[in-house]
């Protein structure tokens, strides 16, 4: 926070294929590191770009948020032409505004929206490769869609964080989720006030295994009380995963 | 035609964006190429591959047709698996068939359906660069439905071809179109008897003029009847190009 500089809040669409994620990195290739060059060549100055999340290798984004301080006297609304312009391909602005100097884009998220995509089909996808994750076989999407209802409101969702991670509190609540089937597509949505460190792509995980009958849908409630991990289905793939919008 | 032989009919999906077109070519990397590559690896076989349309470079397929001879005793339903196991990522065998020999992909194409894809968002997308035309600013739709009906019949459609082309007729059947907007994409599909060297293309660049306001609908006709190149719209670009659907 810099009162003397004005703070751009950016929306943020990629392909995470290309990344090693969104996080800054040494000898690795990342969005963060990718965007944060774009500005510098477009104001001539360096800065410091706060992501709302930290997406992971191959995670893609469809609205990211992260803002910055600059001097720079470009007009807000301008950003994303000027920095489009200069950045690559699989990464693109979608939105710009001024915001208040209090406002940062990780601590003042109040909520977030996933989309985990599964790609169904009989054979892989060369289109929908990197975009999905492939899991062949039938799957029972009723018992999908009544699996993830379970996961709606208040929960310790200790079962689904990956092994290792360390954070205050793993209670989290979740507004909304939807899982839809159109042709070989599923797309499961799910909105909450947070997130722990690959809790979606573990519930994904384990909506597939609901999905092939390992597990049944009646059975989330319990698996989410027994906070073991390994009562849960596996992490899903990062490349499935797509951060939709971030809120404030 | 070697009657000594199976002929193996492949469907066949890909992402054209790494690929100089189907075609066969030297000292570039085509579909054909790579396909018929991966036949020689599991059959031990060099085969002439067949396909049923030359795609241009950057042109995706859902649903491309090709042929082939083999001795091989490979059974013509385990084709799919082998052969996805040997090729790239962004190209996929989505069923194989043992036909008659007298089955020729391309001679014996009745028909073909082309699908193709404008990305219509407020700035570029970075998830569907390489799969969609990106073109900016209010398009008319209503209007494009309409111009798009014009071309359903029987129609010389040399005003739809690449210049320098040589075939022997340029009339050609239109039976079926769909032009609909969903979120940011719209999606133009056309079901015909066969298609001129950059037909699909150079009818997406019109209609995309009539969106603009730059042509009216009502003029499609006069257009068509002209049979002149230069009255049509700019040829749009490859990567919006799907091969659908191929039709015996």
């Amino acid at each position: 926070m810099d009162v003397n500089k004005r703070n751009i809040k950016l929306t943020i669409e990629y392909d995470g294929t290309n990344y090693h994620g969104w996080q800054s990195q040494i000898n690795a290739v990342t969005v963060q590191d990718t965007l944060a060059e774009a500005i510098r060549k477009l104001t001539g100055e360096s800065c410091e770009l706060v992501g709302s999340s930290r997406t992971d290798m191959g995670v893609h984004a469809l609205g990211h948020v992260a803002n910055f301080f600059t001097s720079s006297p470009i007009p807000a609304d301008r950003f994303p032409y000027a920095l489009n312009s200069v950045l690559p391909d699989d990464i693109v602005i979608k939105g710009a505004e001024e915001v208040s100097a209090e406002f940062h884009s990780r601590f003042g998220a109040r909520g977030k929206k996933y989309r985990y995509r599964i790609y169904n089909g009989e054979y892989r996808s060369a289109l929908h490769r990197n975009r999905a994750w492939y899991v062949r076989g039938a799957l029972d999407i009723a018992a999908m869609q009544k699996a993830a209802e379970y996961f709606l409101g208040e929960h310790d969702f200790c079962t689904f964080m990956a092994t290792g991670s360390s954070v205050k509190t793993t209670v989290r609540t979740i507004y909304a989720v939807s899982l839809e089937k159109k042709a070989d597509l599923i797309d499961f949505e799910i909105q909450g006030n947070g997130f722990l460190y690959n809790m979606v792509r573990i519930i994904a995980g384990t909506l597939v295994y609901v999905g092939m009958g390992k597990i049944a849908a009646e059975d989330i409630p319990g698996i989410i009380g027994s906070k073991t991990r390994k009562r849960a289905g596996k992490t899903a793939p990062a490349h499935g995963l797509y951060l939709v919008e971030v809120y404030y």
